[in-house]
């Protein structure tokens, strides 16, 4: 490794950033919890805004969504976990523990289940309803890369498997376990957790593959710094699983997206560390191997640390928020924004249905949107046909004059679209929603009602084409089973670039009375998934293929590009110790396409 | 290969955009060359600003750079080509006839010559005075992906090695044909240079591999389009060499690198072709091992086309330059200009050296920069020491509104680090220079004095240090060899990132009277980049390695890195096809380092 630069700001180990709900496998943090008091939603959390007063809007619009009324006494209770027992291994562990201890080396059943699954719906509906089939054996905590070069040795020895575990916030079924007859050991980096250094010079930083986003993000901000990563999982999500999910923030067009980010990383390999030896703005040094850790998904090896771009914290921060008279206009302005030098930090357009999502999720005497629109009707948007009306939120962080005169840009421009501002507040408050919007997906789980969020990337001559090729086909899909109600489909554009966007959705169905529940998702979601890709929209946009998406690589990688994959899976890991069933890559010879080999 | 999108602007085919240069071995166009007229420098051509009138300052200059006299009689004139004889392989020939008929498939002499070098010195040398020694056996000129899957199967029967050849303009030796007792086939892409569609919807274009630069650019700009992406080598290089190289343009900060810039790419194999299904605005596909084109340098396959990134025809375009009075106010300039969120399109700063150089390359009665320059001696910089001063070129491009209100920030900025306009006509001046630049090196040679241009990326706070230990390195380095008069040494930056830049380096030195003047070059070349690599800068930041800096490669990557590349590298390539050397991947078993492998 190469020696850190000299004048360094340095950061005290933080906290441990692991939850302590007692339902370790639900989502968020153990304080915040969607609940129903006196028959209201409330957002029970000191965490969040909106948070313990009654959202009395948020249950007539769950009927409005899915077309079942919201019953609060009607439950579908969580079963007490079942977690499947560990395989017999005890040699294994026994070498495990010789070098990392005890503490560091557990067969606890309650945290082998929780690094049995990430937050993809079908893994959290067999935890919560007990059908988890497989989860790992063993969890470790190593504390730095010889520690993992140590448990990497001892797997081979024992023709063990490793899955590397970050936040464990994973929606591409990545940390899904596989029926398999080798020991699974999840390699949990929570305590390489650390700011290494930061270089006010050069303004990068040193991290530990396991540093939380929220955590990272607050301590270059006490220092003076931001990363500027924010995607919305940036509460739990670590730096290292968002190298291998090749993962996308909200202020990418302020910061980048992670491979922007990422300036030089270290990997332990089965064939030894691919060391950092120097990060430099930008290189031509060949093959870059180091490439292929972007969307590795715990293939190759495990990430241990990465150096980084920082920011000094911005002079300025503004929120904005415009609306626009119809989903066209809406994204027109996207696109034509699209096509400018520069973009504020965050810009997301939300239709209409998610637009009053989030109004739903206002406590009614504090709706920031509602108070202001009250206003905007009088005096505005007369015109406006309010159940056409979208809305676009907007970050901007940087120098307070290219800021300002970026802001007056964008509202001009969003006047020529029949768009106009609607508040600054409103704006931080639909930035923040996603936050907030992530607790929901539990909560109505155990109201009948299931649902999940999926993402694709389109070329913006397509955006149209695949939102309605999605609607109809969860319609479809929907009404295929004979479901209740109908199903709940929103989408946002949340990221654009020149040729095309990031386009979001959400789906969701009531569930009561169905024999199967996660097979009629799994139905709904596979419809959902084909409509994308045959209307022309990317497998993902940032979450990755995991086990949940490999059956579809056929539509987007060809023969060698998959061949290409596989042989430099099983050259680079013979054993197949990080093989553990991501992007179709197993231990067992592939019975997939081979394109023609040499004689 | 995916089908073509719908609503497609086709562009007919280019004429060829081969130069027809009598000695087709040196820089640039047939009809530009610098010449010595009546005792003056002059560049006759018809094509660059300057062309046809006496340069009377830039004899004097070159005897202020090398502390040698220009003399106008005192010639080493270059030598005949000599051309290395072809190995037997009239088989190999037959059947590459048969499926490209005679004309694409040539063995004559001054063909094979022009495929066995690129731009560097070393190269140059070698052929201008009669020693190269290996060029390649036989020349071909495939027009489809097809093609080259046949060439590839024969080349396998014949145990043949592939070149592939765009623009000739490696400054590498990636180009450079080592001993070997395999035929060499010099796969030219020339016939595969079209654009075979752009869309305007997504903003993307299919360019087919062999496409020039400047031809590409022509013909977007014609349809009201910009692919931006400006190397120096823009007027010969090809997009698939662009991929090959892991290019910068000059304007990356508005287009972006070639890794920015490039959506999707297809190339033909040894194991076959890895084709474009789909290009996606941004994806997290999985590990993406088309991102192992970028900087291959020819190993792996032959790149076929590619779908990049287009932009509308900016609205404006501006020009400026700024003037500094050191070059710590500069870099100073630079480095806070890179924390802003928006750049111009094009910032370089060059110090007070390469400012006379610019100078010295008016014709007299016509420098902008000296008549201006005039004026501000009077008014503005009486207390500039004019021996310090350094210039800064900027390229504005855009909508009007933020090109507008971002110029009047960074000259605001400029203000506080004792910048001033020195007008946007100097500003172009610079700009276009790079172009005229490029023929003095083979102009310089013919009159005893030789150099060339080398780059690094280097992190903020070591860009003093490293140009310091440059110009040591070369002095001391000159001075052991007790080489004539004093080494030319002038940097510039020529790229700017948030943690650092790009320092792009002229070195010269007369050698009239040197036993051996290549390896007075290459000795001086060595401790310049030893310098460099010591002193914290990278080996390259849009040069590559090829054969020159492959001995280098320990200096910036681990054993594990290297170790996969060469495993990846004969996994893909197992008979060593396309391992012609470069990056140190040869057909040979490697020497170097290799990790420990599993038992």
């Amino acid at each position: 490794m190469c020696p850190a630069p000299s004048s360094l700001v340095h950061f005290p180990a933080p906290e441990s950033a692991q939850s302590d709900r007692p339902h370790a496998s639900l989502w968020g943090f153990a304080d915040s919890e969607f609940v129903v008091e006196s028959d209201a939603i409330v957002l029970r959390s000191s965490r969040y805004a909106n948070g313990g007063r009654p959202l009395t809007q948020f249950a007539p619009f769950v009927k409005h969504a899915v077309g079942v009324a919201f019953d609060p006494n009607d439950r579908h209770e969580f079963v007490t976990p079942k977690v499947p027992p560990a395989l017999q291994c005890a040699d294994l562990v026994a070498e495990l523990r010789a070098i990392l201890g005890e503490q560091r080396c557990t067969q606890e059943d309650a945290v082998r289940l929780r690094h049995g699954h990430g937050h993809h719906l079908e893994e959290v509906y067999e935890v919560l309803y007990g059908a988890l089939k497989r989860v790992p054996d063993v969890v470790v905590y190593p504390e730095n890369a010889d520690e993992i070069a140590q448990l990497l040795e001892i797997a081979q020895r024992h023709r063990a498997q490793l899955i590397p575990f970050g936040g464990g916030t994973s929606v591409s079924m990545a940390l899904h376990c596989i029926a398999s007859e080798r020991a699974i050991v999840s390699v949990d980096l929570a305590r390489m957790n650390r700011i290494l250094w930061l270089d006010p010079e050069t303004q990068t930083a040193c991290i530990q593959a396991g540093a939380v986003g929220r955590v990272i993000e607050q301590q270059l901000q006490e220092a003076g710094y931001t990363l500027g990563h924010e995607p919305d999982s940036i509460e739990f999500s670590t730096l290292g699983g968002w190298i291998a999910t090749n993962a996308s923030g909200m202020k990418k067009n302020r910061y980048g997206n992670i491979e922007d980010i990422v300036l030089d990383l270290s990997v332990v390999t089965p064939r030894g560390e691919v060391e950092r030896l120097s990060a430099q703005p930008r290189t031509s040094h060949g093959i870059d191997v180091r490439r292929l850790l972007f969307g590795s998904e715990g293939l190759l090896g495990v990430i241990t640390e990465a150096v980084v771009r920082v920011h000094k914290r911005p002079e300025v921060q503004h929120y904005g928020s415009l609306v626009f008279p119809t989903w066209q206009a809406g994204l027109s302005f996207m696109r034509q924004l699209s096509t400018r030098q520069t973009v504020p930090a965050s810009v997301r357009l939300v239709d209409n249905l998610q637009f009053q999502f989030g109004r739903a999720l206002k406590p009614q005497s504090g709706s920031v949107w509602a108070a202001k629109l009250q206003k905007l009707y009088v005096s505005k948007i007369k015109g406006i046909d309010l159940s056409q009306l979208v809305a676009c939120t907007l970050v901007y962080e940087g120098h307070a004059d290219e800021q300002a005169a970026l802001k007056r840009q964008v509202e001009q421009l969003a006047k020529q679209y029949g768009g106009f501002g609607a508040g600054d507040a409103a704006g931080k408050d639909g930035y923040n929603l996603t936050f907030g919007i992530a607790y929901i997906r539990d909560f109505l789980l155990r109201y009948w009602t299931m649902g999940d969020s999926f993402e694709t990337a389109v070329p913006w001559d397509k955006v149209n084409d695949v939102i309605s090729a999605v609607r109809s086909a969860v319609v479809e899909a929907h009404a295929e089973q004979k479901l209740l109600g109908h199903p709940f489909v929103t989408s946002r554009v949340s990221q654009i670039y020149t040729s095309g966007c990031c386009v979001y959705f959400y789906i969701g169905f009531h569930y009561k009375a169905v024999t199967d529940p996660l097979a009629a998702f799994k139905h709904i979601e596979h419809a959902a998934r084909v409509a994308i890709l045959e209307a022309g929209g990317a497998l993902s946009h940032h979450h990755g293929v995991g086990k949940l998406r490999a059956p579809y690589l056929n539509h987007i990688k060809g023969a060698t590009a998959q061949s290409w994959m596989r042989d430099i899976a099983s050259k680079l890991d013979p054993e197949g110790i990080f093989l553990t069933g991501n992007q179709g890559l197993s231990d067992e010879p592939s019975a997939g396409p081979r394109a023609k080999t040499s004689s």
